[in-house]
């Protein structure tokens, strides 16, 4: 079995959740998957400040930041530490992640190299990729998967894009936008190229990740 | 007079801050210059949830957010408009800006093309740059200033960077590093290279900003 | 007068070369404004070795590159160096700049902080802005603004992008495509929403850089 | 067995070779694996100009593209696709990828989505790495190595990066450079930093390869 998380960055259950559905739809092609879809919109997460109180005793995997008492605790960073896959979704505002997208990524500092005891490097191998919708037709998609992949990185993950299909519209992950039609909560639906997208980036995580999961855990 | 803001992203006055402070003696070499700082860290911005109440009748300038009732008010709204030039500096993490800077970013939404009534295009042809701070010496200085840029180029700002100086240390902006001190709240301060590049940015800034303001004004 | 320059990065005469076109429409309706087109295509450059000879006494505004005898010679450089600003348009190959373009910024080295002596520095403070044609709908067109950007900061240029429009496809230059209709020459066309583009980021280039030109004519 | 190809993206044998050649290192200390090294500063490669020539019936395995006789030939195309991973080395040239790397990387399409017949698709799920060396110590680097992704996405390969290590200096590849010795052949092997990167990156290529190339062949 594979696991894959599906993180919807939106604060809204709008465009960006649809083509996240639409890339739940394509991991599920692959045999054996099963997906679970974490909303960001849904959860209270509070911003880093930076203090590294998290590479301290006072952490732990009960406890990945000893600053805050939100959501991103124990439960949540065991959930994220026994996938085998992540497909990020997110609305592009200002040319990359959301906010709330934001948020979470730096909280994960605690499952990072230099993170909590207990939980250091517990995101390394996993398998990646991005999902960016936007307003406008090129409207920082591309930079925004790039930030995705950034982050992915910062945490020794194997990235991966939309791999397959002629016409892709995008190459580095799933590119979609709401443009022509705007800030309708389904708009994105009508973009045809880039739900196929989507479902193409889901299911070739859950590809790779099937690849990756059983050699990492035969080693 | 030439006005500019200097943006401090961090959530705490440590390596960014210092990084900043530096670049603002840049800018006040250049005569008639006054800063302004605004410490991201002091203020309680809430994140945007991309409603867009902020493009109805509700929203003015005296209220560019209707959703919010916080600290990115008619007062910050004003004095965003009235600059003639943008320093902007971030810690970096994960690979880009940091959620502070990110959350203030995504709520000029309300200054953009689609923006509250009366504030609309307000940062249009103010002269931009940034500066970034990473724990590692390449650690996303560069995607970071990128992303800077890509905000400022939303709001239809003119981007400039270090310009002047034989080793630079990076051509797109102030890359600073802690590296190899690590966390302390002043190691940036070792980084001479970086340093003078914080320097310089600022001075770029407003000289590029005193050319411009004459000229838009006087259009 | 402004003396803009249009740097066609294509092998060929193509989508990109329209693209171009549009742009320098737009530049021509700033009063005052000269443009003149560049074709990468149309000149012969060979690749930069990384020999630095541009750095010694052999080179000079009459010779930027002893290593080569080619058509980037002093008669070209002159050119450059007289201009006010810079629109360069360039097919995506591969998500960034054609292997045409890439040569001309290599080989600009002999322009730049450590160039040929004489040259050094000449493309300072001029404004420019990108232009990026791709067959896939969101097929590089961003990260090839960025790598045009890149190169403009090196050499110390003011960056500007599309700046006005409600709805101008892309934030940070302008992105065309040739999806869906393909390879043909003309593609370009029918894609009204980056056309549109074009047009705006030549008028932009040649609007910042007829308020710039004054202040440092006159500094 | 495990195939890797390491390319050198420098015109000459100095820095960027020397860095390749500590990744090759890195990549032998996984059992199983052979590399080799291909010098695109020895290989006569002309630059794509667009034809598409390699889409039709002249093109092949023996002969990916009609237009050109030259080193980019079918012994060279067979040799890439029986890789199961690639170390894409380069220095920093204007921010991005060399020249001879860049042409490299375009003619290429032949072996793409629409590629000749017989090598469409053929670098899908190799994996791959890169490494940048720069003169300027945030002089390009990142950048570069998300300009080598784009080319490895584009092919449908899947990415990895440093991984392993505390410090790093750099999260998405190896990132190395001269500064402050500047233009010496072997400047880089002062940086220990940017060093232990390319041996980390070179191993994980072929750690990640020798997962991911057994499930394709087993599939």
């Amino acid at each position: 079995m594979t696991t894959i998380i599906a993180i919807c960055g939106s604060p809204r259950r709008a465009n960006t959740y649809a083509a996240l559905q639409e890339a739940i739809k394509g991991a599920e092609e692959v045999p054996g998957t099963k997906v679970e879809m974490i909303e960001l919109g849904r959860l209270r997460i509070e911003p880093c400040i930076g203090c590294r109180r998290h590479t301290t005793v006072e952490a732990g995997p009960e406890n990945p930041c000893p600053a805050r008492k939100d959501d991103f605790d124990g439960k949540l960073a065991a959930k994220l530490a026994a996938a085998d896959g992540f497909i990020v979704a997110t609305p592009v505002y200002c040319g990359t992640v959301s906010t709330q997208l934001k948020c979470f990524m730096d909280r994960t500092a605690a499952l990072a190299r230099h993170g909590a005891p207990g939980l250091r490097g517990c995101l390394r191998d996993k398998v990646g990729a991005g999902i960016a919708v936007a307003g406008n037709r090129n409207g920082g998609q591309e930079p925004t998967l790039q930030a995705i992949h950034y982050w992915m990185f910062c945490h020794g993950m194997i990235v991966v894009a939309t791999s397959t299909g002629q016409w892709p519209g995008c190459y580095i992950g799933a590119a979609l936008t709401t443009y022509p039609i705007g800030g309708k909560k389904d708009a994105v639906l009508a973009d045809t190229l880039g739900m196929e997208a989507a479902r193409a980036t889901g299911r070739r995580v859950a590809e790779v990740a099937s690849w990756v999961a059983g050699r990492v855990k035969s080693a």
